[in-house]
């Protein structure tokens, strides 16, 4: 039982005084980078004695990223106390960094069962990538913009939602005027909405664009609310900085607070 | 007349404590989703079994529609109750939502009596979607960002204003700059409009763009004043967003106020 | 003298209670409206009879706005009057709005004196619409704009000379880079220049961009930037409203202040 | 000793009042420019004559720039008072500007002592262009824009991790799904990589796109994602300039305040 509290101090605790858990972590993100490099590395075309030292790594990888998966499963129950034994490890395994950790090992056994080749979503390794987050929690910069989104969550999402409302209108609209005057590159509301998106984001890639005076005015149309798109996260994420910011000063200012046996009021002692 | 007002209840107040309102609105979204997703499967060339169940599915829809229309028009004297019937009738029939709703259900009744085809039109259909905005009121985080650009409606005008003028002065400027050198793509002041507008918004598309030299100077100056662009409404809209912040704490702070009884002054006790 | 001051008043003072004035505000807003479609118009080859309509309304326009100017410069002492009477006219002939007003004008007549074409050079009177600009001066929402842009004129000035001056190091360094692989894209640094601005104002018209590994780690590098050239004026700008609101707060707080006769404290009396 | 302290001041120390030191930026500053001419009139196929002119002001401005750089380290130790002789220098050395000085004159006399041609990197001198930030220093405005950067740092450079990141991640997933759709596209990772960083930072060249379903799936949300991307940093940057203004007044205000002599608090004397 200790050794098993000891394995989930070192894995999922992060106390920044246990040297332990802080190797642990620093190793797992080496790992994880030098995985990132094998996938980059095998989609270019290597000579056969690199493709042997490649398949070799990611075999360890593998197997270490399995033990490690395994031993998160293990010590689950200590992670959620207040859940009962089995409750809390399914609770973890559908956790969203369980299940990205699962996408990454999945598909290197799969082909052991089943006669597929999943080469591609071997890739699916690189997604592990996301865990270098949860290390990171550490840093102050990066939580406090985290806190930010969680903040603004419901605004960011109904902003969000507007916009894709906006784009199914647009490009439904966009498809009856273009698809008479350009048949091949208008061919469905799919399409459409990809040049919905291209122009809404003002990414603008060139490949769809309309060429009729209507689908010009509507193009000009979406692409000035393009402009409100960005404008809308960004004036929600300032003021939800605003706000963090504005916050700990408060918290700051109240910490060295008195008051007048007088008139009970605040006096202020900067 | 205690009909009405209960048919009034259900399809137009927005009380949530209504269930039946609740459930005519959540059933009216879905019969909203399931039309825009039958409009863009129209765009995509179907076997014919398909093609009839949609038409099936839009010929009951209408039905709904125009049924759920005429309810809206006949209890609209309960939406203004201090205007006169007729009056009432009228206002609601040139609202917004409502010409929302008639554009949707008009183009199906029109070619019964001309014999034109409008295909095209019955895909206006998928405007209905403006309603889930109607709908979405509920939702306090949409609501605050209407409420920013309620407030901010003269600035955000003003400034597109702005962009609408410097885009018609850029584009007759770069006509008579490009037109020579590049007779085809700059044909006249409608095409310079339309490369104003792509690279004021930053989507450039790059179907057009300048290769004379003073063009390719006037359009840096567009495309820096094009930063610019994004940087007015998103400043807009962030000043808006603190405000709104800044009056609802001021708000939470005014409730919790006492004043000192000597001085007549405010007592913080936080 | 008191026509003068009258015709002035009319002209140049922009009292809103002068009906006389307001009625000369519209009728030119009107005339230049009409100017910028004509010009929009003439891009466009119209047949014989509409080309005839659109110079007699030029020659009419270009004789209201040169009796316009000349009023204006006529009665330029009254509008600084501290000024003695010639370095007032001069003054106001060299002033922003006189120049776009005579650049309006001087087009048309110069091919009467020579003997050139300038029919390109008559589309100038476009700019004319600036003065739309100075008319809009009486709404409010377009001045709090202007007044954040005046507040942050030093900020702003210094981002777009950092911005010229990151353009200009990395066309260098790109031409460099480009020039070997793409000799007929990347010609020379004004090439390269092109490209700065299209990747760091993010409108990238595609048709100029790095094929060789270094040059897209460069482009990588302005393109991250060039975020950052978004941000520094919108955050600045975005400062720049808040300021304005809290000031204007501020000043509606320091209307309502009583201060105690006791200790000479403000009170605060909402 | 004393000359050297002289010309430490002139060279170094920024002193406004020092008219030597302000003849001698000014005059560095128009070398500089005039230098940044010269490497791009270099580009341009110029005729024998100018290239002779061209050749002889670099090298009268290598020797100024040689001359400059040495006397920078002579007076090193007066820069770092507080370090040994020997160190000061070192550290002067390696120090960002002096990097950057030597790259622009080095590249001139490497080819006298090895036999390569090194052309290209003279163009290297453009990169002394930065030293206009230092001299710059004086202004306030860029001052305040550096401030906040500052300020901000970690938050920023957070971003851009979480960025790079999300790059990463999207660009092998892209190759996976486009790769066997446009084999001559996407040929690999990098290739990915690119497209990932014209998607995020919505430049949009239009030179690499997703052309498969999935793929445009992908690129939706790389594109949404991206305007998160000019989101963060823009929040970030605009809650900086917000924090600095009211850092300001606050500032302003405490120099004017008094305490009221029975209760110790603030008194407030607008």
């Amino acid at each position: 039982m200790k050794i098993k509290k000891r394995i989930f101090e070192i894995i999922q605790a992060a106390n920044p005084d246990d040297k332990a858990s802080k190797v642990f972590d620093i190793s797992l993100i080496i790992l994880i980078l030098l995985n990132v490099c094998l996938v980059i590395m095998d989609t270019f075309s290597l000579p056969q004695k690199l493709q042997g030292i490649s398949k070799y790594c990611e075999i360890v990888s593998v197997i270490i990223f399995t033990i490690e998966y395994l031993l998160r499963v293990w010590t689950a129950d200590l992670l959620y106390p207040q859940k009962k034994y089995f409750v809390s490890k399914i609770k973890y395994v559908f956790s969203f960094l369980a299940i990205i950790d699962l996408l990454a090992i999945l598909p290197f056994y799969l082909p052991l069962v089943f006669t597929i080749d999943l080469r591609v979503l071997r890739m699916l390794r690189i997604i592990r990538l996301f865990r270098v987050f949860k290390i990171n929690r550490y840093t102050n910069a990066l939580n406090s913009i985290i806190k930010v989104f969680k903040n603004k969550k419901h605004e960011l999402l109904s902003s969000v939602f507007v916009v894709l409302l906006l784009m199914t209108v647009a490009s439904v609209l966009m498809y009856s005027i273009e698809n008479s005057a350009q048949p091949e590159v208008f061919k469905n509301a799919f399409d459409a909405l990809w040049w919905a998106l291209a122009t809404l984001t003002t990414v603008g890639y060139g490949d769809i664009y309309p060429i009729t005076v209507l689908g010009k005015i509507l193009s000009s149309i979406i692409a000035i609310l393009g402009i409100g798109l960005v404008a809308v996260p960004t004036g929600i994420i300032s003021a939800g900085f605003m706000e963090e910011i504005q916050k700990e000063e408060k918290k700051d200012n109240q910490e060295s607070i008195k008051y007048c046996p007088y008139c009970g009021k605040k006096i202020n002692q900067e």
